[in-house]
Order: C-alpha cells, then structure tokens, then sequence
C-alpha cells in the first residue's frame, strides 16, 4: 500500500481554500452558519449542512464557453475555479432525449429523458463523486472513500483511479460477483466487509474519523458530494434552450438528488440565467422502500424508517437523510410522490427500452412507472412538458429483467423457420 | 407481428432519394460506378461498394452549429438532408479524454482515448447502426436487421424501438444469457438460431434476399452502414480542435472500422476542414484471431482466413471483408499492425481501468495492449501525439476480468482489520 492510505492526518491543507463561489456552510434546520470545512452535520442544531454562495454574477456565455461536462458550471459548484485542469472525471453532458414514443404511451404530450446512463461509469453518481473529489483535494485529503452496493462503489473506484488516488471501497461481502468485478477491475482497496449495508455503513464513519486523509464521499465531504446532483438540473434547463421544464420526476434514495434538482432549478432563477417559472417535483419510490411516498400520503411531515424490501436496490435506503426536504420540496412546488410495486419497475424498464431505446436500471424503471402511475391518478398534467431523470444503466441491473425477457423463438437455421416463427 | 415484418417487398420506395452529399456507388477493386441502392458487392468485379460524395463546400461552422450527435456531420455522410428530424438515435459526440496516467505507463508523451462507450448502446456500433437506419428509410425499408453476437445486436434492436422499427435479430442459442437479455429487452424479434455464428450469418443473407423489406445493417445497406465509422475521425479532428492527430491505434474486425477512420481523415484534408497533415494508423488485433496482423508480417497483400480462438469476440472475424484494404491503408500511412494474446487483452483492459478510469471490454483492451506492444517495438513514435479508439464497454465483456480481479481482502466491521487489510 502507498503511503497515503496509511496516513492518518492531512497534512496538505491549503493556506487558501479555492471552492469557487462556496461561501460557508449553512444548517438546513435552523440556518447556523460556518466555515467551510469537511463536515456534514450541524453542531448547533444536529441537522445537515449545505453549502451556501456568494455567486456574484454568472453569465450563459460564461457556462456555454466551457468544456463539455459538469465543469461549464463550476461557477455554481463549490469546486476550484481551475477545476477543469485538475485531475478528475468529466462527467454530465449527458443526453436529454425528446421521446416522442414514450409521451403516447404515457398519454402525455411532451416528454424529455435525461439519460444519465451515459456518463462514465454509467451512472450519475460520476457527477456528485467528482465534485467530492474536487472539495475533498482543497481539503488537502488524499484518499477517496466510500461504503456502498453498487453505483457509488464504481464511481468512486474510477474517479480516484482517474485522478491518481487512493481509493478505499467498503463493500458488503455478499454482493454479487459482477459488482465486486466492475469496481475491483480500477484496482482501488476495495474491501469486502462480513456484514450487511449498514454494518458497512457504520464502519464508514468510524474510519472517517480515525483517518483524517480519507474523504467518504458520502459521509465527510457529504455537502459538496450533494451539490454535484444541481448540475442535472443546470444540464436540463440549458438543454431546453435556457428554460425551466414544467414537470419533473426525480427518483428517491436518500432525496438528496431531488432537493438539490430543486435547488439548481431555483438558483438559474435567482441568478437570472432561466425565467424564474413555476415547476412540480415529484418524487418515485419503491414500494418495498417507500417511506417518503408514505409519509406524503398520510399528510406526515416526518418520515418513519423502513426495512427495505425491492428489487430497486440504488434507491433502497430505509432511513432517508434528506426525506423531510424531500416532503418540502414536493409541497412547495405543488407535486407529489408516488410508489410502484416491483412488477411495475420491471414494467417500467421494459416500456423505456421498447420506446425509446434505452436501458436504464431498475431506479430508471421506479421513474418510468411512477410518471405512468402519476399520469393516470391525474396527478401529473399530461399536457405539461414532463422531464424524467434516468439516472443510471439497465448493464448493471440484468438480474431485475432475467426470466422476464428472452428471444421471441428458438429455430433451426432455416429462413422458412423464421418465417414461421414471425407469424408468416 | 405487425404486418411490416411479414410484408416482403419494399412498398415505400420514394420519388427522391435523398442521402444528402451520397453521389454514387464505386466499387472498391476496379471502381465501376453505379447508382445509389441497397446493394453492398459490385457485379462488374465483385468487390465491395462503396459510397463516393459529391460535398461541394462544408465549412467548420455548419458542422460546429449542428447537434451534439454524429448528425452534425450529416454534409459528410449518406443520409438525408432533415436527418436530425427523423426518428433515430443521436450517437456520437462521446468523451476524447486526454490520457496522461496511461501516456505515462505506455511511456508515449501524449495519449488521447476516444471513449465510445458513452453511446446510447455503450458501442461504436450505434454510430454505423444510425447511419444505417437513415439510408434504410430512405431506400424504403420498413425492418431493421441483423445477425450479431453481442453489440449489434444491441444497437440494432435499440435504434429500431426509438425509431418505432420492427427489428430482426439473429443470434447463436448458445448465446450467453446476459447478451441476450439486452438485446431482448427492446422488445423486437430477437431468433435464436440453433448453430453457430456462420450458420447465422448464412442465414442473414438468405433472409434479405427473401424479405425485400428488411434492411440488414451489415449486408444488404452495408456501404451506408460502414460510413458511420467516418464519425469517429471527425469527432477526433474536432475535439482535437480541428487537425489530425499523428498516431491512431485502431482495432480490427472486418476491417471497415479502419479503413473508414483513415477515409474520413482524408476527407477532412480534401475539404479544407483540417490540415491535411500526415498520420499513421496502427491495426489492432488479438492473437487468436489475427489473419490481418499475420498478412502484415509476413508482408502479404491477401488475408489467410483463421478459425477465430479468443477473448475478445467482438473482434472475433476469421475472414475480413476489408482486410486487403486495411493492409493497403496502414503501408500507405507508414503505420503498422500487432496482435496480443488474451493474457495481455486482459492486462490491457486493467492498464486502462486503474490509469484512466475507463472500464472497456476485450477489444478496448486489445488496443490498449497492442498500443503498448508497439511502442515496445519502436513502431509507434513515442513522440507523437497518440489517439486509441476504446469501442465498447467493460459491462458486456465481465467474464473476461472474472477470476482476475477482486477484493484485495475480506475482513470482519471492525475498522482495525480494515487497517490490518490495508497494511498498517
């Protein structure tokens, strides 16, 4: 092992911190305020921190000059203002696909795709990693760390990878092979951990406080982590040529993505950037975890635990941090939050695929079936433009579809058995 | 089935062809000329068609003004004048990312890697499929077809649903579950056909001779279908800020990939476009299947056809349709052209992984290994600039990492054996 994973103090803090526009960090229940640093939680009030800016002016030429990734909007991300030039991913960009075909299906007049399947490791967990990992370097860390399943694991293996970092990887030892096989082949310290999620979550923040040179992604260097999400709604509103859609759907695993989507649609506004218009969130669950979706339709403005239970396991978090934001954000803008049972994810992953084309993993098919589900309980206006976020790929997901699709039929090679299998 | 796929004449045929800058058919030996139509073998000499322009201007600005897709290069390619507005899929304009860790290994000053598998299907092969798709319509086609083992399959059966196409796709039944899984989920008729994949392909040309309907992207449209790699030379010209680079390191399977990157190169000199500076272009082969890298050492102009044996099955073509062609294209640059064994496939799909963070499947990994080998040899410049085509994605090629990488260590939640892991 290299030196810098045994380190266990940073020794490489700045004289002067460059995060770009990011001014302090502000406690989201009662709004106390301090400097920026590498912490998650108010000491003041016990509720999450975020960051908060002082943006000065931002124009569109600024951002549509810019490189093509996340990077263009670095004036309204806490990363350094040469961020583009240091080592990192450049992820975003991605797609936002007109689909024609699955607005009829859906029985809704206009409806985008953001497929974030495209980013590099196929996820948009490449987007709040490298701005992790831009914080994380200011804060003069040298190791990118996470605990987690799936997504966030190969994220985080390929950016440090990318970066020439350390990376430590905390998986649960009963994860399927094909995951331990897509973050172990970036050759980071992945560690298999006897024990489940949250046993592996535990350790997590045990180790970030023993090793002070490893940024979590996820749990230290959270607040400039969950800003990275803004960037899908900045990419949206630039893709729709500077405007804010309508109607969003944003799936749910800890609701930071769906806070910070509102978050970016409401700064392009402040900052002049879109015509401050009005939007709904709404919000996708899965049944089997649902706990946002049920406290929203009991009227509750807390959220109570679940044991998650889904085929929909990026989005299975039992204990969502940000769901009382999540229940804000969705009353304040006027939308709603819904769940769909796991034969509906599958069906829902199936309908993308066959109208648009595009595989997206089983938080994709949690998007898909709950617009349709909002659509016909009339909750979603289907003559309002309707944008759905995909945020990541049906390659790493294949278990969800198997013994659900397959080949129309098995022939001899013979064009007249084809035939007969078409239905000639 | 829907009455298209049983309809076996072309009933669509329009009054005007439009494929855009498409003048004519050349064929490649003797360059007979003939109209443009869905034919892919010259009657006068038996050689492959090819497609030949008539450009008149194209400047930087049209292309620069265009989509963030290959359809910014419509004034460059077979397809119709509105392609953009056409139901089909927006491939291309993936990440050129500049490589300096893997320049670093490789001991080459400047690496850049061309990384395709941000397209919709996660392969190069939705650039050619696209194209194909366009010219199809054109000529009256109504199904999209393939034989394929792995990503055409994908990228047929994924541009066909957004485009709202019936397709028909041919695959070995011994096929592995997961390929058909991703090619099933867009839900056209996927056949498995029992035999191998030469009885497949057999069986394709049969097929397209019967179904007068039914383009198949890699036989009956083949000379459009081929143009789509032309993008991949334009994208790099582009993201390189309009020249040439001076190495490319490109793999082989029929060949057309290479010998279109290098008509495309040319294309953009006699344009104006670029400068119309010298490159050289590098063939990339695995050792289990290299009849081109054989021809090429052993200084012949005809490709001996070999029984393909190895890991990187995307490659795995015995018989090149373009070999001649490749051998003529590589001397005339002053390139060369290596095979690797599936040893170092594999060492180079890590060596990519662990530098760049890019996670590519077996024929990245040939490229990436062959680029090395070269530069061993003194055959390719370590002082030129150096472009690698990365074609596909790690996620379809798992089994070729398996057993290779894993966990560095499996310990109980205790944070003192994850240091113990990690060597404190």
């Amino acid at each position: 092992m290299t030196p810098a994973l045994t380190t266990t103090t940073r020794t490489a803090t700045k004289r002067t911190l460059d995060l770009g526009p990011a001014a302090e960090l502000v406690s989201k229940e009662e709004g106390h305020r301090q400097p920026l640093a590498p912490e998650f939680v108010s000491a003041e009030d016990f509720s999450p921190l975020e960051v908060a800016y002082d943006f000065g002016r931002v124009r569109r030429e600024d951002i549509e000059s810019g490189p093509r990734s996340i990077w263009r909007y670095k004036r309204l991300l806490p990363v350094p203002s040469d961020v583009e030039q240091i080592p990192n991913t450049e992820p975003g960009c991605t797609r936002l696909v007109r689909a024609d075909r699955l607005a009829e299906a859906l029985g809704v007049r206009r409806v985008w795709v953001k497929d974030d399947t495209g980013n590099p490791t196929h996820s948009f967990k490449d987007r709040v990693v490298a701005v992790a990992l831009a914080a994380a370097r200011e804060f003069g860390f040298e190791v990118l760390a996470c605990p987690s399943t799936g997504n966030l694991a190969n994220a985080v293996a390929a950016a440090a990878a990318r970066a020439g970092w350390q990376s430590v990887v905390l998986i649960p030892s009963s994860l399927e092979r094909a995951k331990v096989l897509t973050t172990a082949v970036y050759d980071g310290a992945l560690i298999a951990v006897d024990g489940n999620y949250d046993d592996v979550n535990r350790l997590a923040t045990e180790l970030a406080g023993e090793h002070e040179n490893w940024a979590f992604v996820n749990v230290n260097v959270r607040p400039y982590y969950s800003e990275g999400s803004k960037t899908l709604a900045f990419e949206v509103a630039e893709q729709l040529g500077w405007r804010l859609p309508e109607q969003i759907v944003v799936p749910i695993a800890s609701g930071s993505q769906l806070t910070k989507v509102d978050k970016g649609f409401r700064e392009l506004g402040e900052l002049g950037l879109v015509e401050p218009s009005p939007y709904r969130v709404f919000g996708a669950q899965a049944t089997g975890c649902s706990p946002v979706s049920a406290a929203f339709r009991n009227g509750h403005d807390v959220v109570q635990p679940v044991k998650p239970d889904t085929i929909a396991r990026s989005l299975a978090i039992g204990n969502p941090a940000d769901g009382p934001y999540v229940l804000d954000t969705v009353s304040r803008t006027g939308g709603a939050i819904e769940d769909v049972t796991d034969e509906e994810v599958v069906e829902g992953i199936r309908l993308l695929a066959r109208t648009e084309g595009i595989f997206t993993e089983t938080a994709g098919g949690v998007t898909v079936a709950t617009a349709k589900k909002l659509v016909e309980a009339g909750k979603l206006d289907p003559d309002a433009e309707t944008v759905l976020l995909i945020t990541g790929d049906g390659l790493k997901t294949l278990d969800a579809i198997e013994d659900k699709v397959g080949p129309k039929a098995t022939v001899p090679p013979s064009a007249e058995a084809v035939g007969k299998a078409l239905g000639r």
